[in-house]
């Protein structure tokens, strides 16, 4: 199963994509997607442009997106918000479900704690998929988020395996008792 | 030359498109685009698709978003930014230019003065637009916007003109000069 991984941003957005084979991580591939100038539809417009080639490139089966908000300064949480839709919609367009994360969230999946700085995730990112290469510190950061949706994924199908187990055996606990019962 | 206004919200974006014919105004049509639902980036898809059609149906040559800003909540902030990227998007996807005005210089334009209220803003939407019924309050303030966007055009235009009349009256003095001097 593939999984992208995006870090919103207007500037720089961020993306990771990886493979869940099991429960092993393979990289497959990262990149910055840029937006500059004044205008600010424009900005959108590349960065949605930029976004749907990599996500057909890809063909990525899940989607996750951070889920940040920046308290102080309104102006820069509109912006955020802005580059953020883009960010959803996407893969969503594309037909894939979108997860979201907060930050703490994604740095207790990667690293083990929720307070770890950006060398420490950058780190574990490394160790988890051997050989990788970041395109930059947002590229970085989408890795993380993809590898935190994929942990997820994998708990969510351990547990469903786990109950699929539990059903099979009073599946066959209801049979012995219908057995005994017509016997 | 068709103006649409658009009104960016999650739940309710408002649109609305006019057209404007020399000094005069025509209402065309105005709507609100509903979004509901758990998951956020599908609510973004249905924003998207939705003004999408809109602009096909009505193709506009000019659009205008409002400029908002919600600085006592970074969550609502948030929201909004995102529901204005696929406003600013849309019409920059279909290679329209997209203006932007903030919401105390629509009102300005709409009522003469910046601090008016919704009724004020309302009523002169239905006097610069005879007729109109509106879908609901944030269609009426698409509307509202599409106006102050086809001002700004229109002054934009006899500045133009004015222009082109000086450039005139300069190259008509300056050829007598010429006229002059050969003579």
């Amino acid at each position: 199963m593939r999984v992208i991984g995006i870090d919103p941003g207007l500037r720089n957005l961020g993306w990771g994509v990886i493979e869940m084979e099991g429960s092993r991580l393979r990289h497959l591939g990262n990149g910055i997607i840029h937006s500059a100038g004044e205008e600010l539809a424009l900005r959108l417009v590349t960065l949605h442009a930029g976004l749907t080639e990599v996500v057909a490139r890809f063909a990525p089966e899940a989607a996750a997106v951070e889920q940040t908000f920046v308290n102080k300064d309104a102006v820069a949480t509109l912006k955020l918000g802005q580059a953020r839709g883009i960010a959803l919609l996407v893969p969503a367009q594309a037909g894939i479900p979108v997860g979201e994360y907060a930050p703490n969230a994604i740095k207790k999946a990667v690293v083990g704690v929720g307070h770890a700085d950006k060398v420490q995730v950058q780190h574990m990112v490394r160790h988890q998929l051997p050989g990788v290469t970041f395109e930059g510190p947002d590229a970085a950061d989408a890795l993380a988020i993809a590898i935190c949706h994929a942990h997820h994924l994998q708990s969510a199908h351990r547990a469903n395996a786990a109950q699929l187990g539990r059903d099979a055996i009073e599946i066959t606990a209801g049979q012995a008792r219908i057995r005994r019962a017509v016997q």
